[in-house]
């Protein structure tokens, strides 16, 4: 059963159903989740996630497992953390896991993987009459001019130029879709972030990027065709554009969202200052802290909007 | 120790190293492989991958893991094939089995994925002092104008417009990279599917694209804008364009072999014809057969390379 969502009830946020905007769909005998090895004639997808209110997304599977475990300790739910199944287990493109109204899931590397993820998911949610869903991508990154462990929380996710757009091809044509995010939604998580100690947060644009090497401008790739200073240059550019940081999903992300009505928001730690190097060097313990950090940010969003915090 | 390699002595495959193409490389004190948990100091790369000859790789960890037992016992290896061991066990990201002289690698999906695993493999056979090493992706792909079911080595790794490029981003200039691959070596495994028997086999174009509905013209993901008859006429210029199959990580793969100096080829079985649909219906015991083709043709030709089958 879901809890009450106390904070939940406002007109603001009432019967905002995901939109799927594909006049076919609702047409088709059976819609295979081709990736998440579910499908409408298999599965009961209005009573196994219809109660959803809050989808995190991350890269790593081990990471939204642990994120799972976590949100579950969180919001003192029965059964014991250890016990949680991945619903995606016929499939190892992705994983799975519901903790009461959160649903916590894997989206690899790079655009293209949380697209195919993103197609699905909100498909999912449609198919299950979900509504007034928050949608967080709970990830790691690079800091352009930041004190590593930094959390970003996204204002605008742009492309290597710095715009605030996600060039999409359909049908061999190129047309761009907004990438902007819900502004209240990143205010509210700034507020959450001041509660909390020891998560220093700031909100910030998000370069995304498709590779980690070339397009983020490393040296220490298997190619390499520019200077140290030509890189320095690149990210000076950034910063002065107002990047935070730097990641590889959100343009894709935050397009998506916005096209379907889906309220979103990209909360990523920094592993290091790209200014300052290329190699995450970071010790591994550290690395484990900072990437809790999102984590405990959006769990603290969650509890206060469950009533859990008043 | 490595197998001694009988078809690979001849002159054309003496001493091709592995070329990273990046000066700050050999003077960096470490190299940390972040995404493949490896590094120069703590790992004796080498000793641990000196042998290596062929690189497998494709996007299902499961997948590779099973590609990774299979040729175990196709190559009559001692031990249990039951017993690898993941070499990338620190990270989630990729997984990695070493089988004698075969590598097996997951990438994941999709261009930025790929991309990440290939810089750090070249990097690491480098490092490793590899010479004469072959790379293949094994792959699932949409048929176009082909039964299911069929082979598909690729010529020429198309972009959206059906030209044989890549598209890369260096420091928010994009910069065009050729995705030809090499002839000799598809046309060697073209002979080796006529050696066996239920693997029908083509040559051709493989359309690369970085979503997997919108991109490839689907019907059924949470957006669509087109028509049936729009997407019935993409698919018919791509077929006319030589193209018999839908992928996501050709390009990259193709362009950055090719850079590095590598010989390498991309076969992937077709799980459904595009032109007759969009989702993937066939039984899951079929499409099991079906992923098992690629690794067939490519363990017979690893088999003949390393004088196993004369």
């Amino acid at each position: 059963m879901a809890p009450i969502l106390l904070n939940c009830m406002g007109s603001d946020h009432m019967k905002q159903h995901v939109q799927v905007k594909n006049p076919y769909l609702d047409a088709m005998e059976e819609d295979i989740l081709y990736h998440f090895s579910l499908s409408t004639k298999t599965h009961n997808l209005p009573e196994m996630f219809g109660d959803i209110k809050f989808v995190c997304v991350g890269g790593s599977a081990n990471r939204m497992k642990a994120f799972a475990q976590f949100i579950h300790q969180e919001l003192s739910l029965p059964g014991s953390c250890d016990e949680l199944t991945d619903i995606c287990e016929g499939t190892d493109r992705y994983c799975m896991y519901k903790v009461g109204p959160v649903l916590s899931i894997s989206h690899g590397m790079g655009v293209p993987s949380i697209s195919i993820m993103l197609h699905e998911l909100i498909k999912l949610l449609h198919h299950a009459h979900c509504r007034d869903v928050v949608l967080f991508r709970l990830g790691t990154s690079g800091g352009v001019g930041l004190n590593p462990g930094t959390v970003v929380i996204t204002e605008k996710a742009v492309d290597y130029s710095f715009r605030p757009q996600f060039e999409q091809v359909v049908l061999g044509k190129v047309i761009t879709r907004s990438t902007e995010l819900d502004e209240g939604l990143a205010s509210e998580l700034l507020q959450c972030s001041s509660e909390l100690q020891d998560i220093p947060t700031v909100i910030g644009n998000t370069l995304c990027t498709h590779d980690f090497y070339e397009g983020q401008g490393r040296l220490d790739g298997a190619l390499c065709s520019f200077s140290l200073e030509e890189k320095q240059e690149y990210l000076r550019k950034a910063y002065e554009a107002g990047v935070k940081n730097i990641e590889m999903e959100s343009t894709v992300f935050a397009a998506m969202s916005r096209v379907c009505g889906v309220k979103a928001a990209v909360v990523c730690v920094t592993l290091l200052n790209r200014f300052e190097g290329d190699q995450i060097t970071t010790p591994h313990d550290v690395l484990v802290e900072y990437q809790k950090r999102p984590q405990l940010l959006v769990s603290h969003f969650i509890k206060k909007r469950l009533g859990h915090i008043v």
